[in-house]
């Protein structure tokens, strides 16, 4: 696992195909006796583990990371019995393979059904926190996919880490330790090599910020998912109850800022403007956000930035959101056509009639009313696990669970069917 | 419509995007009427449409077209009444738009619903017939995409008169004629510009021959899905019963050989192949047929053509199959997951254990037990319309019908919920 070679490559996504083939048959209880003792494994060999963490840490601080960066590159003995424990509980969802999804018979008497069965080989390609290399093996493997892990170069003696004490936990299983692979390579060129395995690898899911996923998107010819853009807004309407518009646009700028489903733009409706915008710079202000405004939203109050063109369209994962004043519903429909990367928008309104219209006009993943964007994820949408956000249209819009990792199957069974025209 | 520039192809593209964003909320009483209008122009103005529909002809002849191409360019008043037959058979299906794919309330209050909604701008890049600009113009208006037509440079006159008749068409209805748009150009240049509107258009669907899915999967930053290519195969199991073996064979290979789900190869238990393979050699023969085999299947008749690698690889769509003799179920298998290109393989068999195991294994987006290969086909599987079949694993596999041409969204609604952790 050095060098990361064209050949180099394509062996492992080769021995990754293999694998999914022996992988696609397993029932549930082979995969989930297989996540426990993944997870029992990465506690019993927690101290090698930590070791490689401290290698990543120590040539992270060498090169001046930023402190941030570096929590979210730690490890420690209790961060990987949290670890373990995702695992276990990846393992108590039900399995989606297998899940007959449609199911007839035909007026001939063909009976026919469309099966839930695994893609085959996902690639992972990611950043920074070592977690997700774990995370998304339990996940792929739970849906019957081998997986192919492509991490950060900053992570690399974790992930090496990580990936080793799993696969020495398949060993003693009846899933092949070929299901988690990693890529070979530290540089760029290992992860082109990944893209341009079409006929190898099934998908590739890019977790992390919008130049990674745009990269793999331009240059990749393999299918890609992409995932977890959010440039999400929260539009007061003229009806809305203002005490509930405050709640709902400081829980979703503020309660997380730094991850996808936080609001970037607030709009608000021009009839309500004079009772909501004061007091939402105030609240804003008290959590010290930085409001970046147009004229009007300016108008109520010196401290508001000059908003440019180029604020509306910003994922600020920071206490920073652009605002502006509309003149209709219609208006704030339009603004985020324009510039919402399609993740979630939230209108805050008592009108069942601006609901409907809102719910109807915007075309992103996840629409909110009445309710903060932060409740787009996986695991408040109920689904138990979270693979990432897909902000694309094809295969799965949304948070990704367990199914969304799967394709499906027809199977047709007659008695000799032949077909007359 | 002439010269198709990156300009003139963008600016289609755009025309599509506002389109698609009215044609959204439409109900589908407003797209059935807009389908019947086109119907009826279709008829009505037959005699421009084979005016142009003459032309093409005419340049196809003088280019020394072979005449089962011309068969496939040419209309006619009759034809022309079947397709506008097929528009109102479209109009009659269920709208897929506004589905709720699943719903339930959270714990904490809120209403989540997964919602179909359109797609938004679907290019179809196509080849020879003139009918596909009106079906698939059909489809995607009626699960409320936009649509963007790029046929055969061979076609472009009848193209031309088509979608000129279809936009008048929905003049006079609440559909905006954008709906429907024809891509500018003849050349490779114009499907380039296509192929890179990424932004503009949320999906290409290629239909045609390998050469041409290739290139827009190899070329294409817009999302795609690929679709019918068949290499599908016959396995006869050494439990098959003889005579639904040889039915099954000769209707998967000559009932259409000319179309993707006909049968290709013919695989062959040696417990069987004694009684089997002369049997079905001179079942063939009677229909045409040149059967190209391994060794095994050449010692049973002097008139078999020797087999090589690039026969089992090959969608002959033509009276032609390769065949083989294996040891078992798993070599038979193993042959399908080298050569198939995953459209549909079927196995002929009275061992329950056969089935199953054979249906278990093969990675193909159909598996037909005792049953031809020629019904994995949107119309056989009572989906009423088709738009191609995926091969492709993301999004949509198999036949596709008028759902799988749709997204989701979700919708959740609160009384001011706010997240805690």
């Amino acid at each position: 696992m050095s060098e990361g070679t064209r050949e180099q490559v394509l062996e492992v996504a080769a021995r990754g195909r293999t694998a999914a083939a022996d992988l696609a048959p397993l029932p549930r209880g082979v995969k989930d006796a297989a996540l426990f003792a993944v997870a029992d494994a990465l506690t019993a060999r927690s101290a090698e583990i930590l070791e490689a963490n401290a290698v990543d840490l120590e040539r992270a601080k060498e090169s001046g990371t930023p402190s941030y960066m570096l929590d979210r590159l730690a490890l420690s003995a209790e961060r990987l019995e949290q670890i373990a424990a995702a695992v276990r509980e990846v393992a108590a969802l039900p399995d989606p393979v297998g899940e007959v999804v449609r199911g007839y018979t035909l007026p001939n008497g063909l009976e026919l059904r469309q099966l839930r069965v695994p893609l085959g080989v996902v690639g992972i390609i990611y950043e920074g926190r070592p977690n997700v290399t774990v995370d998304a093996a339990a996940l792929t493997l739970k849906s019957g996919n081998a997986v192919l892990l492509r991490g950060s170069s900053s992570a690399y003696d974790s992930n090496v880490a990580l990936v080793n004490v799993m696969r020495d936990a398949l060993e003693g299983t009846d899933v092949p330790a070929d299901a988690i692979q990693l890529v070979p390579g530290r540089d760029r060129e290992s992860v082109k090599h990944l893209m341009r395995a079409r006929g190898l690898v099934d998908v590739l899911i890019p977790r992390g910020g919008a130049s990674l996923i745009n990269s793999v998107v331009e240059e990749s010819t393999v299918p890609v998912i992409e995932t977890g853009v959010g440039n999400c807004t929260v539009y007061v309407d003229g009806d809305a109850d203002v005490e509930m518009a405050l709640g709902i646009l400081i829980n979703s700028k503020t309660q997380r800022p730094s991850v996808c489903n936080t609001a970037e733009t607030f709009l608000v409706h021009k009839d309500i403007a004079d009772v909501f915008v004061p007091r939402a710079l105030e609240a804003l202000k008290d959590k010290g956000v930085t409001v970046h405004g147009d004229e009007r939203v300016r108008s109520y109050s010196a401290e508001v930035v000059e908003a440019t063109e180029e604020d509306y369209r910003t994922e600020y994962l920071s206490l920073d959101i652009a605002a502006a004043v509309v003149d209709s519903l219609d208006e704030a429909v339009k603004h985020i056509r324009a510039y919402s990367s399609g993740h979630t928008e939230a209108i805050v309104t008592n009108s069942q009639q601006a609901a409907k219209r809102f719910v109807s006009l915007v075309d992103s993943a996840a629409v909110a009313v009445n309710a903060s964007t932060r409740f787009t994820d996986g695991g408040e949408f109920g689904f138990g696990a979270e693979i990432g956000i897909s902000t694309q249209k094809l295969h799965s819009r949304g948070p990704m669970g367990l199914p969304e990792l799967t394709s499906t199957k027809y199977v047709f069974t007659g008695e000799g069917h032949l077909r007359g025209v």
